[in-house]
Order: C-alpha cells, then structure tokens, then sequence
C-alpha cells in the first residue's frame, strides 16, 4: 500500500519582514528537500517565501485559498484548493498539516495556531512569533523542520 | 425599515468551573435583558450557562453547533445553526457576533478570539481568561455587558 | 425542558418573478403565523420576499449570508448568521432546515436541495422549481407549508 | 513564471457499480497521462477508482476529505487536504476544479453538479449520471477527459 505522503503547514503573515521571508524561505526548501509536501494558506508574505523554498527545494506545495480565484494563489503553488470560505479555511489549514511551523504572523496566524493545538497537532513557532503553551520556540528554520520530522514519526 | 440586532457573542469551553458557569450565566441574563440576541457556539459548559442566562432574562439565543445533530445544542438554544463543519464553525460564531465576549475558555476560545480580531471585532475578555494584545480585559459580567454595547454604539 | 423551535427553510433565487416573490412571501407568513422559525440564505429575491411574509405573520427569521458583511442581509432578517463562506454556506442552510421549501430556483437553489436529500431532509418544491426525484411537488403555498408541519410531526 | 496546474475534479459516489468504477479508473488515468492534477472528495467508489486510475497514469491526486481523518483518505490520494467540514466541502471540490467530470453518482454528486454550474464551471456527466440543463452528456472516458482539456484550454 502506497504511504502517505507527510504534509507540513507553514504559517504566517500575508506580508513580512525580509527577515520572516528568508526564514519562511528556509523552512520550505528544507521541507521540500526532506521529501514532505508544504501546506499553507497561498497567499504572499510568509506563504509565498515558503512555497518558493519549496519549489528551489524540488518539493510540492499546497496552498489553500480563502478567496474564490485560483489566481489568488502566489506564483509558486503548485497546487491550489479554492476555498471560498474567508478565514474559515484557516481550520483547513491547520487540519491537513501533520505538524505545524509559524513564522511570526498577526491574529490570523494565532487563530491558526489555537486551532492545530485544538485539533491535538503539535505547532513550532519561529522567529519571535505567538509564545502560546504547548507551542514548540526554536530560531532555526532547519531546526523547525527537524522537529517536525521527529514529531511525525514519533 | 426594521432595525438590525444587535448580536452578542459569548465563547468559552464546553466543560468549565463553577465560577465560569456563573460568570457566563450573568453574562447571558444581562445581554438578553438589554435587548441583544446572544450568539454562541451552542453546546455545553459556558455556552450552556450564558444560554440559560439568556433565556431567563427573556432573550433569544443561538447555537451554531459543530456537529451535524441539531440535538447536540443545550436546551436552552432557540436558534440551532447546524454546520456540520466542526471547529471551522468558530469563524461563523466569529463573523457573527458584533462583539465576543470570552469567559474563560481552552485553545478553541483562543481561536475564536483570534479569529474575532483578524476580522476587526471588540473582543472583551472576562474571569482570568486569555489575554492577547488587542483584548479588553474585565472581571465584572456587568461591566463586560456595558462595555460591548457601548463598542458597539462607537 | 424547553422544546426546540420547528426551523423551516426557504430557498430560493436572489432575484426572481413576481410570482415567485408572492408565493415565498405567502409561504414566510404561513410559516410565521404557524409558530415555526424561518431559515433562508439572508439576501434578496425569493430569500427576500419569504423573510417580508415571516415578519408580517409575527415571525423570526434568520438569514444565513455567504459574505462576510451582515448589511447585506434583507432588511427582514433579524437574526443574520454572517458566514463569509460563499456557497458552501448552502450546506448550513441545509442543514440547519428541519424541512426545506424550494420556490423556483436556479442552480444554487438545486445544490441545496441536493444537499438536504443528502443529509435526508424532506424537501418540497413549489412553483414550477426543480423536479428531482425524491422532492414533493406541490403548487400553492399553504399546502406546502401543511406538508412541512406533517412530515415534521411525524 | 510557473504555469498554474491544470486542476480537474472528478465527482461520483463512495459506493459504485464495477461499470462506474472503470469509467473512474480510466478518466483518473486519463488525467494523469495528459498532465493534469486530479481533485476528488477523497473516499471510496468513484473517487478511489479515479485516483488509482490517476495514480497508475502517473499523476498526482487531491482528496478533499469530508472528516477530519487523514486516514479516511483511500490509499491513492497524495495529497489529503482534512477539511473536517461534512457536506460543505462539496463546494471546495467545485471550487478547486477547473473543469468537472461526474461520473453517475447520488444527492451528493448532483449538489457538486450544481455548485460547480453556480460558479460558473463545466461539468461533463458520464455514464448515465445527472442530466441538468447545462452538463455535458458523453459516454466514453477518454472523450470526457479530451473535452475537459478543450474547454479549459478556451
């Protein structure tokens, strides 16, 4: 039987710092170069960086769109589900990432964050975001994807 | 032409202390006794305790329920919104209440306010609950009451 | 215990014949005056008219709005359930209707009556609408609304 | 720039006839074999045909799951996207089509029928499925799968 494929959400803001971006950047290529499939909301900012890492990374990268416009999507989703559904798609989201990594982000990120600890998936926060319980801190993107990696296979 | 309601939000968990349930309870009573409809996410714990409050204080509640059972609402919903949608109904609790009212509650409050903020609502906090920037804090169900209707008159 | 309220639902187009809007106007009053609460999708057209009969026969009415605005509910709905979820919130208005009355319609009305006879709703369909196997046909308004009261009751 | 993916959505029902299932079998490879990405509901039936189908032609396959169980994904799904939503993914799966193909299907299939005709989607129907006003009637996969390219390549 053919093995699931391991998805990882990268959260964050729709526009960042060049700061956030480099480390959403990172955190997709390695995503990408460890074989996991990168889910995330599709749009720019921190989604964006994370899905070009991805691509440069030779990975497959899922963005789920609040709007109802397929050309939402930034340049480097590879795979675009339409929503339609505002921030609705937000528990999306959190529900198909088996782990999650944020980067920085506002309240949407936060409502991301409180309903994968909701749904019992573990968060990893980077770069000076949300400090929620149960929510993981590293400052190392390739640490974040480590810690996802073993908290998968656990 | 008939003047829209005014709809108050109360989010909280579905299993709570005591204090909680009488906080929720006065909440409920005073909303409904100002005239304002009470919307919530329609199970127990707080929910139940604000509904009940609501009721007795002669107003109208509603439930939008995660569930597909429109029995699965406390029996003190008038309304039942049966969304089937699990916790993707908290963007509904949260793009319908004019202003949220969070009494105590777990990460799935934690959501919902989040959720409240990111789409510009006055998020009024009560009973040593989560305290995100953003957040109006109180201790007073009275004074949570007032403060929301006078957000909501702004 | 509080007995739960008999919700009804209405669909139909956004903007639809005058023979329409008279027959969903006679169906929202007979509904009302029957003590039941009347459930439709919150904007205009047949949604409209039902909502104008529900408040003229003493009536609650709830609208579910696919946007994320509660102004562009009807000026007849008094409680709006702002979901921001587009079509999708055509599975609500399904599912939270006890029994569902189609006036007419064009495909949105179609998918939620496709949607209610998934979830096993009875489903009636007055005014020349969709004939789908499964869906009650009837012509004049108040039979429907009877038909309603007894497939409930049973 | 990269060029978005050709998206098409294959609909039908979790429990089919063998004659459904091989219909499914060959649009899925179909699909695959001419480059585009398969979008389905992610379960049983006509859905795992198709994405064992699409699987065998080579291709990646979406399914947009109804629960909240990765797990309830048949084993040719890549990539699970856990909407948790019931019914109210029928709209993603409309939503995420470029172009749809059912093949027979029930109430469920007829409401991602009409919600894909209200967004303005073609909807090719095989195999003696729903025949709405407005779907594409043909028998044979391979002519289904040639049609959905023509009528996106528009």
């Amino acid at each position: 039987m053919p093995q699931r494929t391991f998805q990882i959400g990268v959260i964050g803001a729709g526009s960042c710092t060049p700061e956030e971006a480099d480390s959403a950047y990172r955190v997709g290529r390695e995503i990408a170069r460890r074989g996991a499939v990168l889910v995330c909301g599709g749009l720019g900012g921190v989604m964006e960086a994370a899905c070009q890492g991805a691509r440069d990374g030779g990975g497959t990268t899922v963005g789920l769109l609040p709007t109802d416009q397929k050309d939402d999507a930034n340049p480097y989703v590879d795979i675009a589900i339409v929503t339609g559904m505002g921030h609705a798609r937000n528990a999306i989201v959190a529900g198909s990432s088996d782990v999650i990594i944020a980067v920085g982000g506002e309240y949407g990120t936060l409502s991301e964050i409180a309903l994968g600890l909701t749904m019992g998936k573990k968060v990893i926060s980077l770069q000076g975001g949300w400090e929620i319980p149960g929510v993981v801190i590293t400052q190392d993107s390739k640490t974040a994807v480590d810690m996802a990696f073993k908290l998968f296979l656990q």
